[in-house]
């Protein structure tokens, strides 16, 4: 015998044992049962596309895309999300289908990983897309959706976050005149640095009447009387309007019964060179990342030729897995069903009959009972 | 807006869109209800593996693969089966179970197409291995699992060969003397090109009687009397075993009750360098090439340092799709939901009320009566 292969990876690869994936088929089929009464029909896109197509649109950076070169030379992409091939469907195959569009997927996606950081290159996602609405009823539609599916996995303590990109800019632009000063705002808001933001506010040139108002931005979060603080911190402008979309979607979100599970988080953010409108995180009890991302993304679609308002959100399925409980079952443990030759046909029917019966049935012929007692398992049936 | 971006897709690379993938995923429960009873447990391995891993044990040749450069320069694959991903994982992370280990998937795998076949690249898979048992009951289970998952999957009308390709391989070598030539036996068989066959048997320097041998070997595709046949047609080497073998097998597969699915076919060889005892093939009426390949590889655990004998199969899902029967209840229709402001709580409600009891429902906000009756569809509540 040679030296054997190398059991290798490529970096961040993975297998997923039994034991871990039966937890992750029940759920995906929770989440499954949970979408598909809502009208979304699922769709798989190829795990390979083009950069210069998918890859570009994607919300994910560049730099953190599993970019690949093929044959011919070009830069493929293990695909990023789901959202970016979902819109060039929508575009091309689905073009003469009209709006609303609603769509799920559960899917691997893939993302570089350095060295360093040990984690997964590749993971699953269950998640929607709702094309082509405008509404802030689509927005509370997605965000309801999202309530019911985390509560259907079995998900026992979770908020979601409700934010608004335009009310994070209208204010920053109200108070804030200088671009690059925004920009450092903006990025001390999407890192949750808010000791960083405060000093920056500190440090500005502004009246203490504005430095009062970005530090109230970092104090809106909370339940529904956040709307009115909200209110009182902004002019007429863009703020204020993110903040009455946010009024009357929470209103809808009150007429499907889930508030209990919001949060108003006027100062989330998220990808807001992606999203445009209403955003929202889900997180659960002891989870430090958010187990769900979602939000508005009304330019992404144009960027295939069919321009069009869309919302969404994807389940991360790894951090789903740590919160959601464990199967009451497990893995039901098999029947060890041992036979001679004499008795093989009866000892195969009766393996069959109990499979029928919702059994997991193992069968091995033996060459007599001593056979069998060397290896008796508890679960044991004997035809000898 | 700037120019669109393109629709392009890698080379063979396709969306499955929901019409086609709800009977894909309806076949895959059906398969997996099928499986599962038999003590079979599901894994997943990565997308992407090394080329000189799981690349090199692979049974898919070379140039087949779909293969790429990563970032570093490494060789890498997108999985081209699920079998020697599989071996990787027995020889490492499940190097302490005990044989005999029963795993199996539901999976994509990837093919490089050449530019004018237009097949696909990615395609899907469901398939059992069964390791670490050399017995001919191993055999004779995956054969009785593979009838019972194409008669879960409701195809009226196929057929399973099976041959050993130490039959093929022993009668050249009592009759053949140079390799060259048995080589080009080989790829006659592997071809189906009987005539080629034909003549070469009738080009060779050897008796009228072993010509005669080489001749009835293409008539050995039957029933249980094509057993005897063989037996005739060999010596007492590595063929007769090979009959013996196929012998207890058929044997084996009367207690599993499945022969009437059955159909021996002793110059069936599929990929000799790769399977090393009895082979099978699953024909569906109506198509050409087989739906479900599978047969025993006793030399591929042990090139990942833990050598075992194994069995197992895949079935197509593409060629399954053509033959299985439609679906029942293809998508069932969504009710449409029409409600105002007024009724939206009682509304939103009433659908999800409906989604319970199994109905998919669609919503939609209007402002009145005259807005819903513009889009009036056939299966509509309305809340106004």
């Amino acid at each position: 015998m040679t030296k054997p292969l190398g059991f290798e990876k490529p970096l961040g690869m993975r297998d997923i044992l039994p034991e871990s994936l039966a937890k992750q088929r029940h759920l995906e089929r929770e989440l499954r049962a949970c979408i598909e009464p809502w009208g979304y029909q699922e769709i798989i896109t190829p795990s390979l596309e083009y950069y210069d197509t998918v890859g570009i649109a994607s919300v994910t950076l560049t730099d953190r895309m599993f970019r690949l070169l093929d044959k011919q030379g070009h830069t493929v992409v293990l695909r990023p999300d789901m959202t970016s091939p979902i819109a060039r469907v929508v575009s091309s195959l689905y073009k003469d289908v009209p709006f609303p569009i609603r769509l799920f997927y559960q899917s691997n996606v893939f993302r570089a990983q350095e060295k360093e950081a040990g984690r997964n290159a590749e993971f699953f996602q269950t998640g929607i897309e709702l094309i082509g609405d405008a509404s802030v009823d689509a927005d509370a539609e997605a965000i309801a959706l999202a309530v019911f599916c985390l509560q259907a996995a079995g998900v026992e303590t979770f908020r979601i976050a409700i934010g608004h990109v335009d009310f994070v800019e209208g204010l920053l632009e109200e108070i804030v005149q200088d671009e690059e000063e925004r920009s450092q705002f903006r990025r001390f808001l999407y890192e949750r640095d808010f000791v960083g933001f405060r000093q920056l506010a500190d440090q500005l040139a502004i009246s203490q009447e504005e430095k009062r108002r970005l530090h109230a931005l970092l104090t809106l979060r909370g339940g529904k009387g956040k709307i009115e603080e909200a209110r009182e911190l902004t002019g007429n402008g863009k703020a204020r309007r993110a903040v009455e979309t946010v009024y009357s979607l929470w209103e809808a979100l009150e007429a499907y019964g889930v508030t209990e599970a919001l949060l108003l988080d006027f100062n989330l953010i998220s990808n807001m060179d992606y999203y445009t409108g209403v955003v929202f995180e889900g997180y659960a009890a002891d989870l430090g990342s958010p187990l769900l991302g979602g939000g508005r993304y009304d330019r992404l679609l144009e960027q295939f030729g069919r321009p069009a308002p869309a919302t969404g959100f994807a389940i991360k399925m790894d951090r789903l897995l740590q919160v959601a409980p464990s199967l009451e079952q497990p893995q039901s443990r098999p029947v060890h069903l041992y036979y001679t030759d004499d008795n093989r046909g009866k000892a195969l029917a009766a393996a069959q009959q109990m499979r029928q019966e919702g059994r997991i049935v193992v069968t091995k012929r033996v060459r007599d009972r001593v056979e069998a007692d060397l290896e008796l398992a508890e679960d044991v049936v004997l035809f000898l």
